[in-house]
């Protein structure tokens, strides 16, 4: 896939403002100022924490080196970036940094300046817009506090992305396909929650991805009813399931995908049962997506979804749309169907209501209309937490539809949950995630890697 | 290696104390105190930052989870863990954080408590030492700003390891030496820089070690010239040299290790002069260490040893004496000849002078005498950085001795740096580090792993 030369930053700036125009009125003697994110070091100690960029400025201006700032003329229709100064002792141990000549070259930008030229740009403006309100009290005066107006209107934009930011969202789901794959594949090697992880990462950074969009969940058995297991440090001993949730990023765009398999390639009873569930709540939610569709609507069709099923196989009794309004499902599918995704993997503009008196809502991160150009996780999943089931059965309103002997044959299995990157077009959607969720495939998969043996376990990215 | 239960946090504590009491007389009624790091988020999101624990809480609890308390009674040689107040809202996403059981179980404590009785403990001393003076400020009244003495105590008990930290660190280092040599067999499948760094990572994953001590630099050709490269994502392409340093960490103990290599198994002439300069430094400096010894005076042999070396093969000209007065010896050699290592890969203690009139010195993290129990880092190294070399020649003291002409034939080498990490005995010294560094070993080890080819490439940990 090729993706097009330049980060689109001034085309995004254009888009921030027609959404602040729909707050201020009158935008004619304003800027806006945002600014990169600096090295850090640990405290007490000179090691640098990992650079990860501020998204708002990146969304400005595509550059990824720490201390630089972006200026928008909206009225002149220009963009400055601003380079920090050329630090020459750090060039023995670093190189030299981009210079004004190549920034210009590569960045998407009407000028280039140096930084000590700041404090001359922003005193010709009325009013300076920034949502850095640490910065505005500290150095510069003429700044004025409508950061909550700013940050709507770069929610607003970076919610629906161009074809250019879709092209990197591609090359990163790209490389997590294979990465999952090489996972799949590699299992007689794997004989420790962490080799799980070891895999994603090589391969993730074979392929040219430096980071992770984050911390990668690898678990095995009952931890994968943990649904934020990061620990990744059991050994897999007698357990049968894996739950994987990785996704590399590209150039600061994510992907999160998440695949459950067999150990062996052989899916037992339960394991199957219920990742068959979890496949049907997520082929009927993703197969109405499309431009116009409420993401609580389908929210809630994955519960009803898991209530039918369960009903069918005997572990909840009783009246299913009782049950339903119980929220008895949300100690099964305690997380929302799924979030938007971009350069944040839980990315802005979702507008949740952690506060929502219906359970079933209260963890959804998405809360409003699907319209063209989001991109979201579709990822409904199943999990037996003994904590949950705990609450459950503590709940009198609950307890009374779960048949706890049936739910205890399920407590190996820990969870399944199944995690695409879709993105929703004007008369439905495309699935950005190509790695394979057909559980005869994975089984074909991970014993084709058993069979290849020791020795074949890595394929090349 | 087995490495004893309990992180010897207790003995941590009665240390910095013996070192306090050179500074305050009477510490009747003083008790210190420090918190753990807390888990961060990235500004305007909700992705968190990779925990680091703060290394000193660390040295006084062994407790390696986020916003804990460590609190010491000097009078009554009594040691309380605080523990956060679990987060019920948490446990579904994350399981059950360690309970007050578990934990005085698992750490060198006489008690665990929770935290919301800190407020209590602290109000009974008239004194309490910490070095947050932020917090001071903040939430307690009673502290005293003595942290200048408490970060010298600390300081200094950490400088020496015990044998905990030893094995700690050993453990660290086995994981390095196995991660080292899986590069050097596999230079059949790494094409570009970032399959170096790839494959590191890999196999100290597997291993078990999720954490480096710090970035990996992995540098090919001209590249291995900058200092701290961490780039990592060029084409290997026609270059013939690597270098890689790189080392994984151990339970919050770090190591730090650089090898070198020809890409194809075959030193070209100038890499390997060029290598053996490096050598010879490093193994002489290395037979002079023991209990006792000045470590600006091996560092000042190494700067010898290489204007030694540059004049026989002529890449220098002149008066032995004039050339190391002039420290034209730093264009080429410009970092120090090493640095204590131990929870911090430039571990504290070593009281560096930036400011050193003699540049040869400028850059030596550790300017102190070598005692029994200090982990050091021998690292010389050669480089032939183009910016560099302009200083050198452009300063009418040190460009009389530079033979331009000659030094040009090695600006492809870029450089080479060996570095093992050494631990002070009383007559002598252990070294951690296994890799080999012989240049024929080296050269067996990559022609080996080419001869096994594509399909052979990982030895599996």
């Amino acid at each position: 896939m090729s993706i097009p030369s330049k980060y689109p930053a001034k085309q995004h700036a254009r888009n921030v403002v027609s959404h602040l125009k729909t707050k201020i009125k009158d935008l004619s003697n304003y800027a806006i100022f945002l600014s990169a994110s600096t090295q850090e070091s640990y405290k007490y100690s000179d090691a640098g924490k990992p650079f990860r960029q501020e998204r708002y400025f990146y969304y400005l201006s595509g550059f990824n080196f720490p201390s630089g700032h972006i200026f928008y003329d909206i009225n002149k229709d220009k963009l400055i970036l601003f380079l920090p100064q050329i630090d020459y002792d750090d060039v023995m141990w670093s190189g030299f940094p981009i210079n004004q000549e190549q920034a210009l070259e590569k960045y998407d930008v009407d000028e280039v300046l140096y930084d000590d030229e700041i404090d001359s740009y922003l005193v010709k403006y009325d009013y300076n817009l920034t949502i850095d309100l640490e910065l505005t009290n500290k150095k510069w005066r003429n700044f004025i506090s409508r950061s909550k107006d700013l940050f709507y209107a770069l929610d607003e934009s970076r919610l629906i992305k161009d074809s250019y930011e879709i092209a990197l969202m591609k090359k990163a789901a790209e490389i997590t396909d294979n990465s999952h794959l090489a996972v799949m594949s590699a299992l007689p090697i794997e004989k420790n929650e962490g080799h799980i992880h070891a895999e994603f990462i090589y391969h993730s950074l074979r392929q040219g991805s430096k980071h992770q969009s984050y911390d990668p969940i690898c678990c095995s058995g009952p931890n994968c009813g943990v649904l934020h297991y990061v620990k990744n440090d059991e050994d897999l001993k007698e357990r049968e399931s894996i739950l994987i949730d990785a996704g590399a990023e590209w150039e600061n765009y994510s992907s999160d995908v998440t695949r459950c398999f067999p150990i062996n390639g052989e899916w037992n009873k339960e394991h199957l049962v219920v990742y068959n569930i979890v496949k049907r709540m997520q082929t009927e939610t993703i197969s109405k997506i499309r431009d116009g569709v409420s993401w609580d609507e389908l929210h809630l069709l994955a519960h009803k979804i898991l209530i039918d099923e369960f009903l069918k196989i005997g572990l909840f009794n009783g009246n299913k749309d009782e049950i339903f309004e119980s929220g008895v499902s949300t100690i099964f599918f305690p997380h929302g169907l799924g979030h938007l995704l971009g350069m944040d993997t839980h990315d802005v503009g979702g507008y949740p209501n952690y506060e929502d008196p219906d359970i079933k809502l209260r963890y959804l991160r998405l809360r409003r209309t699907l319209r063209k150009g989001m991109v979201v996780t579709d990822e409904p999943g199943v999990y037996f937490n003994p904590y949950l089931i705990e609450l459950g059965l503590k709940n009198s309103n609950q307890a009374k539809f779960i048949v706890k002997s049936e739910i205890d044959k399920y407590l190996a299995v820990g969870g399944v949950r199944i995690e695409d990157d879709i993105l929703v077009t004007e008369d439905g959607y495309e699935n950005l995630t190509g790695i394979t969720s057909d559980p005869d495939e994975i089984s074909k998969i991970v014993k084709a890697g058993i069979a290849k043996g020791r020795d074949h376990f890595h394929n090349l990215l």
